[in-house]
């Protein structure tokens, strides 16, 4: 790839995305190949000033072995240390940063038992959520970094396209707002237009979002009392922006975990646990999800749903307009840091705790009670569609036309 | 390199040298580069019936990126998870076993402030300490395998020596007895030979060794009442037999630590927290260091030698006979697990529990009475050469020639 480029890429991730702050600690998460990616970001935060930048690397292979060789009960017996290798930097509110690297293996998990995968991820997902929880409540700064892997580029291009790699560079760098000159530059206008679109529908204050496409999605779901929309930039609780995902084209926010009903299809194969699932279609009512079942895939949608009582509901509904750049590029990515900025999507699972006001500051219960959902979950699946209309319902019952024919409506905000 | 003998290597680092056991839990250690084998030795230790395979890994480029940014404190502050994701997988003696893969780059921290590394290695050292003294009393089994690294080989053979790595392979395989034909075999052979030699020293039973070079060494080390020697094969508490030092040519023991008197000088360069050290001359009095100097590296040795109490004070005499096959090599390797078995070696620092009677049951206290050594370091300095006599000193004072020109006297054992 072009050094440059990823030498751009890395001071972006590191001093715009993460926004690294002089005397903060940093995390970084990292797959093996993507090691030389690491050196580079670590370099970019000690320019930044980190006061310390570490480095925990992991290994796809190792763990695909793992899964396979080692009983059910030693998987899910998740040692302490690995929550503490995250702990032990959070000495104060924004007192360490985290950077996760994704270079994946779309189907690293092809093949394996699902629930043994399932039940032994959502088994870490339960020990490092206390982690999680400080991270999702805006007390750590984080963001995501993709970098192409050899299975990655194959499963995208084809395994004989022997510029698989360099392309899936291309795409990233292109989507990612990399390749087009000064990246900062680029991010700040983006950044206003997201904002523009959740400062509007912060003010226009829906009841419920009315879902729609031919393909069988209807579903009208409801929202919080005092939901907020968020979307590209965050800020932690000591006031540090930080743009979370890069890329990023959707706001969104929290259904009402109690009030979503109708039938969402989805619109592109979703990756859980390193296995494809496609062609879901689910029913829900008053929040629940009481039918599914997928075209392949299947038994991952049953693991998914039984993780815990929130994993059958929702916690975000996200917008994003099919004329954006990364579907633009024509590609499923397979990695659910693209697609889902692809089309609109909802999770199942957890919803953010700041996507109702005052959220980050209430329990898990008081935010329940406002209708936000709770999960070791949150899986994001794609429903948008190049023909999805949107309405926004409001309080007295009329509806605002929000999207049509897949797109924001000229002149909404 | 030729894939039938690294998978032949691999087999036999899991299953002959650390010998993992059915339900045991195998720790790695394992630099980035090394992934492939850190992939194939976790098979291999499944094959086996290992519980579960933890591979952590490291990265010398940020390492070295830390050791240079972040300030001392900080890298003194050596974080619990640390230890704990070590200790968190003892639950019982030999429960666990490990496996540290090596590659490396010889002069990692070259230019480098030695002050810094010394002293953060030293707190790393000590923060671990609970760790060493569980492998070093026998109660994990564990084992090092080596692994060839640009920097490392080049190093070795020279930067534009395009075969570097190809041959540094072959003389890991060759001096590891991996090459030729079945190395489990092989290996029985010269445990057996090993064994043979200890045995006789251990029946001897000197009270002192006299070794002499025409370089200037010339130093009488005493050996504790009831020191026992050890090399090649051991066992662990339970029973258990391994191979910690993949390859070895030595035997080794205790010499007391207030009774060694005399001068040694280094026959081969050093390599001391990444860096080289060369020319060294010591003087030792009563066991103590009371003068030294290094022709290159001086600042190094005073790093080590300021560790601890111990530091100054010797931990290990180990007898190599020149005609070994990593000397034959004609290489210098630039790495101890390599350079200490092509020639007679002290350590500075710890001494091993097992090096003595009933050691590993005993305090460190009462193993310092019996004039056993503790320390954080464990430095070993090469001072074999090839006109190195040596003689065993009996009870009586009579001399029982042991080494002459280099080599064990013939017909010994």
């Amino acid at each position: 790839m072009d050094n440059k480029l990823l030498e751009k890429y890395a001071q972006f991730t590191v001093k715009t995305a993460v926004n690294v702050q002089k005397g903060q600690t940093l995390l970084v998460n990292c797959p093996i190949e993507a090691a030389f990616f690491a050196r580079l970001c670590t370099k970019a935060a000690y320019e930044a000033g980190a006061k310390e930048v570490v480095v925990n690397y992991n290994d796809e292979q190792i763990n695909r072995l793992k899964m396979e060789h080692t009983e059910l009960d030693v998987l899910c017996d998740i040692k302490p240390w690995i929550l503490e290798s995250y702990m032990n930097y959070y000495e104060k509110e924004d007192g360490c940063c985290m950077l996760s690297i994704l270079a994946r293996d779309p189907e690293i998990y092809k093949g394996l038992d699902a629930a043994k995968v399932g039940k032994s991820m959502q088994e870490k997902s339960k020990a490092l959520k206390p982690w999680h929880d400080l991270v999702m409540g805006g007390k750590i700064p984080w963001s995501i970094a993709a970098i192409p892997t050899e299975k990655w580029a194959a499963k995208i291009f084809g395994e004989n396209d022997k510029d698989k790699i360099e392309k899936l560079w291309q795409a990233i760098f292109d989507v990612c707002r990399v390749s087009g000159g000064d990246p900062v530059a680029q991010w700040e206008i983006h950044v206003e237009k997201l904002h523009a679109c959740r400062n509007f529908l912060n003010e226009s204050r829906f009841s419920a979002l009315h879902l729609k496409s031919a393909n069988g999605t209807d579903v009208i779901i409801g929202l919080p009392e005092n939901h907020l929309w968020g979307g590209a930039r965050e800020i932690s609780t000591t006031g540090i922006p930080y743009l979370p995902n890069v890329p990023t084209e959707e706001v969104f926010t929290a259904p009402h975990s109690h009030n979503v009903n109708g039938t969402v299809k989805s619109s592109m194969p979703y990756v859980y646990n390193g296995n494809l699932i496609e062609g879901i279609s689910v029913r829900l009512k008053d929040g629940l999800v009481v039918e599914y079942s997928a075209e392949k895939g299947n038994e991952l949608l049953e693991q998914m749903f039984i993780a815990d009582e929130g994993a059958k509901r929702l916690g975000e509904i996200a917008l994003v307009p099919a004329n954006n750049p990364i579907r633009k590029t024509g590609l499923l990515f397979y990695n659910t840091l693209f697609d889902e900025n692809a089309a609109c999507h909802i999770a199942f699972g957890a919803s953010y705790p700041d996507t109702i006001e005052n959220g980050a500051s209430m329990t898990v219960e008081e935010r329940k009670e406002k209708g936000m959902n709770d999960s070791l979950i949150h899986e994001d699946i794609m429903i948008g569609t190049e023909d999805m209309d949107i309405d926004g319902i409001n309080a007295d019952g009329s509806k605002t036309a929000l999207f049509r024919n897949g797109n924001w409506v000229d002149g909404l905000f």
